[in-house]
């Protein structure tokens, strides 16, 4: 069907991520009015299930869906919960907290950004110390940054931000961890969550979703400007998704129904099983994958555990090998990864996703896959090296042992 | 499969449309990465051949392709083409232009609205008194709005502007005409134009299309401040959408690649038939649904035949008969038509959408069965009247001549 010779690939991307037959049969829904009864169920059952997966049952808390991307969720946090002038602490892990950080401050917010070491997550003391020396009206968090796979704990920032500053909205960019790492949105006391659909929650894309607490609403309620934006207007959305969630017709903007099919298969597919459950064999997946990686001699871009995400893994290459000489080389076996992201370094490591369906289906059998393929390139990456090393007369360096071990 | 009744109604209403299997087949596009190839060429085709459903040759003009609704285009068009405190005279001919002229004014545009009376087009003389009377960085029309079915017709009123303020960008919301009306971009000289995916194009909702000039693209460059919005901003997604259609990834936000992959399949379709036929087809099709809603003795919203659209029909029901009753009396006979939008007038007047696959499918098979639904329960509302009358021992009545001749 494609001549492209990547119809059948594996895809292992931090999204967009494999896709549940059930999932992608729904994408093909017949066409039907927003209005219509049927799709009024639809999206309900939609926005109750959401509630589920963000572990909330706080009624005052509101879940959003929205047509767009889950970037689309910054403008939305910008313009919504931040009036310009004001400010707002920004927790740097990579390109995706970088662009956020930038988006708030295209809508006036005065942001402050506290960009850690490659690969390392924020130390706890210095955003203390930011936060009791100026007062913030939001802290913003990448929680898992696709560019880097780092993972930054919430509960003990929660907690901190709790001691010090409990005015302070906490707002987390979850598009690479929701669906794959635990998040308790009511215990953890999360003010704004952004995710989108492609990612762990196994949809494909064009869905902005985002989860709001009843204390982030009330300060839209009470805020001293309009929003500077229309579509991302949350004043414009609210009644909407109260109603839909009410499983009453409402419109603001056409929703992309066909995709709202496809999220209400995907969350109930995820709700089948205990999230526990589902949080452990993403634990698991990712531990196998960065064993593999050990075992390769290839060390993560995240190097302390704690940090370490359960969908995507960030990894150094061998000198030598260019990410695009390993996605070409593992696309040739059938599997997709991704390169680097980040203007240095983006040649040097790629990534591994390992999250929502490939995790959850045939016991990860796509992961092993991948794992397979991505092993098989770096040993011949490592065989060819040492052919040319042969070549050039270094006869002995074959006889003598290697400092990487490559399981079998 | 679908428990709610309305699983395998045809759907007549004014967007979301009927889908063409092979496109709904599109949206079932196994999961890939954005930066694949196959991917990449996708993108690329779709927006070349936006350029020939635009009749534009102009390689400085541009066409953008964006995660979301037909909304998004004016927040694109609020944030990008106008600054804060520029005027923009707003022609407002139902309720989508009037959210439009909302959407600019929370962009900070300083906006004027010219609104005319219901079921109008706008008076050519009263817009030049207006542009005359002060400068306007925009003019902005609904060419036709969903609410009214009234359609503004482009050339007289671009011919007017160029000679009265020809440094006016020329602003059209073609959401409900683009692929069934007749536009030629570069000919009318078209500065901006906003669509979305699921009227006459064909496609499920999630895409918002927008064509921009090359003197529209030059106000971008040489304003004065950047523009407030991040998802919106023409500046991010203008390289993203030349690499695309230069067939390279490229990033700014993930976009929904299964319904690319659809609008990808609805063009081609679009594209295997001179588009002069099309339009043709669509307004022999109108012009039939309005002789039935003739024969009914109903009368349409647009009174003017140049200012009634060649894909949606408003027209008003018989006194008793609200737009509920009749919208689930034709339900039941497996149609799907919709209400009147409108605060005051809504319950008194519906749509028949008569635009894209349902049109271009079958000879139009599927608007004939929406037209012999309508005709079944006007004509039976009017028997149930005669009836009631009857009852009512007004037995006479029925032996007059009615007013109405009702077709068979």
């Amino acid at each position: 069907m494609d001549s492209q010779g990547t119809r059948n690939s594996i895809l292992l991307t931090p999204g967009p991520t494999e896709i549940d037959p059930d999932v992608l049969r729904a994408m093909s829904h017949v066409a039907e009015s927003h209005f219509s009864q049927a799709f009024c169920n639809t999206f309900g059952d939609v926005l109750t299930m959401l509630r589920k997966l963000f572990q909330s049952e706080d009624p005052q808390a509101q879940p959003f869906v929205i047509g767009g991307s889950g970037t689309l969720g910054w403008d939305f946090t910008a313009t919504n919960f931040v009036e310009p002038g004001e400010s707002v602490l920004c927790l740097s892990t990579g390109f995706f907290a970088d662009a956020f950080e930038m988006c708030l401050s295209t809508y006036g917010a005065h942001t402050k950004k506290l960009t850690v070491p490659f690969g390392t997550a924020p130390d706890l003391a210095i955003v203390e110390e930011e936060l009791k020396a100026c007062r913030y009206k939001a802290l913003v968090v990448t929680h898992v940054d696709t560019s880097t796979s780092v993972l930054t704990p919430l509960q003990p920032l929660r907690n901190m931000l709790k001691r010090v500053s409990p005015e302070t909205l906490l707002v987390v960019d979850g598009v690479a961890s929701v669906a794959c790492e635990e998040i308790e949105f009511d215990a953890w006391n999360i003010d704004v969550l952004v995710t989108g659909s492609q990612k762990a929650i196994g949809c494909p894309p064009g869905l902005s979703i985002i989860m709001v607490s009843g204390r982030a609403l009330e300060v839209v309620r009470t805020r001293h400007s309009p929003p500077s934006s229309w579509y991302a207007s949350l004043t414009r959305w609210l009644p909407i998704m109260q109603k839909y969630e009410n499983k009453e017709p409402s419109y603001f903007a056409t929703p992309p129904t066909q995709v709202v099919h496809a999220l209400h298969a995907s969350l109930t597919s995820i709700l089948s099983l205990p999230l526990k459950e589902r949080f452990t064999r993403h634990q698991e997946k990712a531990t196998e994958v960065r064993s593999a990686l050990t075992e390769l001699g290839l060390k993560t871009v995240a190097l302390q555990p704690e940090n370490q995400s359960n969908g995507v893994t960030a990894f150094w290459l061998p000198e030598g090998l260019s990410s695009k000489a390993l996605l070409s080389a593992v696309l040739a076996k059938g599997v997709t990864l991704a390169a680097g992201m980040h203007p240095e370094h983006g040649s040097k490591y790629a990534r591994f996703g390992h999250m929502g369906y490939s995790v959850m289906s045939e016991s990860g059998l796509r992961i092993d896959i991948g794992v397979e393929a991505l092993r098989e390139t770096v040993v011949g990456f490592y065989e060819s090296q040492r052919q040319d090393i042969a070549t050039e007369g270094y006869t002995e360096f074959k006889n003598q042992p290697q400092s990487v071990t490559v399981g079998a």
